[in-house]
């Protein structure tokens, strides 16, 4: 059997280049969108409906549905709340379900449907995904959300960990550049992850709009095994043999 | 006076979100479309006319022009020659008007027509570029051409080396995060290119179809003071007062 293999895919932008149906997709979003799924099915989210546009974040909002939706970082006025993790909290959301749209992240997910799997990933359920991963052995396609169709460095550092982990297993190469490249910036930045983030324009968008408290936890490991995937139009937690 | 800005796209997927009509474009496709056509202006070629489908360039060919004419690395059948620089040879091209077109290069430098300047760089014309672009004090927007809209290493190393010189001149900032990333795989390879390389697929593609004995001459600095720039539909040599 020729191993899996590993690519990663820097922006959406590109995403046509790397569309691969019978790949597991993990979308990566740090600050904030993946952070926060993971964040809300780790508090017991019952399912998350990921929407594209802010019309139609609105219209659910209209038949009583609980909103979260942000753009450039700042929650929109009609949502229940934004993007940040903090608001997906147990007390608001356990059980329940939540409209989500993003910048960046719900978009990305909503490209990657025809794949063989969409996954949630992040630093917060970081060894889940990699578990998986190696369990299933399919080729893996990682991409990062990005910045309006640019290149972010704090998803590319977190693709970089993840194409690392995964690599190390016999079962997965990679002849991709953009893997290499994001593997090799981080183990540039991995020991000292928050000064290498100030070069992040993300990271001081962030701190412009006092948005900056959840740096240090978006990057912090594994402190979930729940891994969200996409079904049909919404997010459910992953139900994995053991 | 701001600063001018400078920005690395890394590939042509993205070039919409980082259009910018004020800059100083300039396009970067070591292997091999900018090594090749840096070399014909060296060796005295008059004028290139880039052409980004390969009917276009039978059109031509069939009315007595001299083709350059690849894909995937491979000359085609109907052209003079293909896209080592090797091929734009002195006795070749001196004085002649030179057609061209090539998998991502051509293309990606008539995308950026709409900027200020659009310019070819390569490790060839390094200095060159760097003090046109230091004088013009003009945001500088440089563009890996990537392969096929995907990432690829050896572009993006030289936009690292590019973006690392001109932002050593006060004149010049950057927010970018692939500007930050670029300059920092630049400075992880510099020490021995050639090594680094060996994560490149266009590396093995050009080993493959024994095409790499360019390697070493695409990454060398500095053999021309000549800047290829586009004017209309032509690449022309630029006229620099100095």
């Amino acid at each position: 059997m020729h191993p899996a293999k590993v690519e990663v895919c820097l922006t959406p932008a590109s995403f046509s280049a790397y569309d691969n149906p019978d790949a597991v997709v993990v979308i990566v979003d740090i600050l904030r969108a993946t952070s926060a799924i993971c964040t809300a099915f780790m508090h017991g989210v019952k399912r998350i409906i990921p929407v594209r546009t802010l019309d139609e974040a609105r219209e659910y909002k209209a038949k009583g549905f609980l909103v979260a939706a942000e753009r450039d970082g700042i929650k929109k006025e009609f949502a229940d709340f934004g993007n940040s993790p903090f608001n997906f909290s147990k007390d608001r959301i356990v059980g329940r379900e939540v409209v989500y749209s993003t910048t960046n992240g719900t978009d990305t997910i909503m490209m990657a449907k025809g794949s063989h799997k969409v996954l949630i990933g992040a630093y917060l359920n970081h060894q889940a995904v990699v578990d998986y991963v190696l369990r299933e052995k399919h080729d893996v396609l990682i991409i990062c959300a990005g910045w309006k169709f640019k290149f972010n460095i704090e998803d590319t550092l977190y693709a970089g960990a993840l194409a690392e982990a995964i690599l190390k297993d016999a079962n997965f190469s990679t002849i991709c550049d953009s893997t290499y490249a994001a593997i090799d910036l981080w183990n540039i930045a991995k020991n000292d992850l928050m000064a290498y983030l100030e070069k992040a324009a993300q990271r001081h968008r962030l701190k412009k709009n006092k948005l900056d408290d959840v740096l240090d936890y978006c990057h912090t490991f594994n402190l979930t095994d729940t891994i969200p995937v996409l079904e049909d139009y919404y997010l459910v937690p992953l139900v994995t043999k053991v």
